[in-house]
């Protein structure tokens, strides 16, 4: 379904996308539709990375609720840009998405939890949102499979969810029927900048064939460089290498069986994800240690118990996949979007916990960027250059110590 | 290392045996030691099955507590051969096989569990073997690693372990060194008989070919046919049929990084088994359902608890891998060695919790058995034909219903 790296490649497109995850084929795909020629360079294969490890969760106010008011209303957007997203994305690929619209169930353990759902509602109310709240014996009626002790729940109908393997795959094939072209298996080795100092070329060089001494390089023409690459995006190019992205480590279980559910279900120390064909999505850890790739004993341990206390039937289900992936996080939680001191280079990353969710505005209004050139109001506070006024000045100090 | 469905099979062997685990593999090895001519038919490969999820421990009366008497004088039997086993082996495959002999720590994590190690300690003691109880501050100094909850422990110095990975691999290479022939992913179709309905040649047909129509069939002149296919050995021939063997699942977790204890370390609840290289083998469950190989949330789940619960750096290891297999088993939980009612063939299967363990005991005893047609008094009870005495007759009642 994916092309491999042997694909035929242009000897010029409008724009490169270096990067093949959620955020990459989203805007490749509709930068094609409106018109542009695009080549996607992704090192793996396009939709691995942290988007196949993503539960799929569209919930911009109960994800989005410890962070800045701005990501909650970009979400919201994004959210309203999904039902024609997958509609044009099914259409163009004939596959489907696993998109849906039950909401999600948040249910509380005892009275503690319950608190903190109540706030959440609050706030669901204070943006204009449905809250539902549910007693224990609502959440039974609607969830039979729960867990008897289960004090309480709130219904919230804004949340959606999708199946991001399912996503990345049709973006893809949509992608491709629109002349995206995929060199997957493919680093860029260089950026070659016109006499102005802008974008021009990319040279690409393909892992596969890297294996013997000198591997061939294409060299591409090129008008515009969009940088996409999650977690490994500052390594990149050079301008960006400042950028204080870090990866966020998560570990996901994915469990096979009758799963018992047909919501989303929610409580403080895990989420629920029934998928299509029997499975169970169960996540997730939020790690801060570098790109420490093992899924430990610890976190599954507690995953499943988490799961377990929620949904008892989890204790027979079959463990599919103990998967890890990387979110990739600015110290303030919100992405980077948009220019960069490279003219002609663009940033989208970032996106933390909301990549799926924040993929359709992202591409939306990076293409919006390149076509007029202006920042529009609602990215403005996602600019990459946020982070250049709060760089401390580097102080060298030399210490000499007497012997 | 281990010889492919392509080997030159011979046209005439001594002994055909059947199954490639540790059972199969300790009796081809013996006996060809001993001078025989021996093939070893196994389906899928050598060393595969329920051989590499054993953790190994060699522990003749801590895991033969609740069974007979004369499984724990077999099973101190086979311990003390093991030595000797390990040495040959070892030479003659130039391979390693990590026998170990720290003995086990069994620990307690309160007051019940102590009582347990006590009556433990008493049985040992019965048998004239040395068993070192434990305060908790002595645990502490012998695994500093240790939870600092664990109350007290025993220290049983007779319990040794190997490597069931290293054993098996090793069995095949020294095996090869003396003559045995290896048909991995190869199975027996049919067995002839000689006019007196003695056991006289097998016919084969290799897996691996099999995908085709027509695969042809090798026929091979066999004096001895020796059944040790584990949980499956009933579906071999007819006359193994009616064998009330059946399969108890095991799931076992491997986990790898900074193991933090050097001896065999168990609680009542999971057993901590320290590899060379920095692995921990965590076990076991037992399950009584089939031959179900799914591992499930519940039991990785609970294992990890018990092991992070007696060893609390546990929770930062890497899940290496979820292994899930079947110990053969009668309801008497003793094994099956010996001839059976077609002339010329023997089983040995049934060894439950402890296949490992009994390896030795059961090649030496098999041979026996073949060279004097004897069946020597300590494997007396081990007779396939006490299932016989026990079985019910069939009453076949036909009932008629009024419509």
């Amino acid at each position: 379904m994916m092309t491999s790296g042997k694909t035929k490649l242009p000897s010029s497109v409008d724009i490169v996308v270096i990067g093949g995850g959620i955020i990459g084929l989203s805007f490749a795909y509709e930068a094609a539709a409106a018109g542009r020629s695009v080549l996607v360079v992704e090192r793996r294969r396009c939709g691995s990375g942290a988007t196949p490890v993503a539960a799929g969760m569209l919930a911009p106010v109960s994800e989005a609720e410890a962070t800045l008011p701005g990501m909650v209303e970009f979400g919201l957007e994004s959210s309203r840009l999904y039902p024609d997203f997958i509609a044009h994305t099914e259409a163009d690929s004939g596959m489907k998405c696993g998109y849906r619209t039950e909401g999600t169930l948040s249910v509380a353990a005892d009275r503690d939890q319950m608190e903190q759902l109540e706030h959440r509602a609050a706030t669901h109310e204070e943006l204009g949102l449905k809250a539902q709240r549910l007693s224990a014996r609502e959440v039974q009626q609607l969830e039979p499979g729960l867990s008897a002790r289960i004090v309480g729940g709130l219904r919230t109908e804004i949340d959606c969810q999708v199946d991001p393997r399912a996503l990345s795959a049709a973006l893809v094939v949509a992608g491709s029927a629109r002349g995206v072209v995929f060199a997957n298996a493919t680093e860029v080795t260089s950026v070659e900048l016109d006499p102005n100092g802008a974008v021009c070329g990319v040279s690409l060089r393909s892992n596969k064939e890297s294996k013997g001494a000198d591997s061939p390089h294409n060299r591409i023409n090129v008008r515009n460089l969009v940088l996409c690459a999650g977690a490994w995006t500052p390594e990149l190019i050079p301008e960006l290498s400042d950028l204080p992205l870090y990866p966020v480590k998560g570990q996901v279980i994915r469990l096979r069986g009758d799963v018992a559910i047909s919501h989303v279900v929610t409580s403080p120390d895990a989420y629920l994800v029934p998928r299509a064909g029997g499975e169970l999505v169960v996540g997730a850890s939020m790690e801060e240690q570098g790109f420490d790739d093992r899924p430990t004993a610890g976190v599954t341990m507690d995953l499943l118990g988490h799961a377990w206390r929620v949904l008892p039937s989890v204790y027979e289900l079959e463990i599919a996949e103990i998967n890890v992936g990387f979110r990739p996080t600015f110290p303030d939680h919100m992405p980077a979007i948009g220019p960069i001191d490279l003219p002609g280079a663009f940033v989208a990353t970032g996106h933390y916990r909301n990549g799926i969710l924040l993929a359709p505005a992202t591409a939306k209004y990076l293409l919006a960027i390149m076509d007029t050139g202006e920042i529009p109001e609602v990215i403005a506070k996602f600019t990459p250059h946020r982070f250049a006024a709060a760089r401390p000045a580097v102080v060298t100090t030399t210490m000499e110590i007497e012997p």
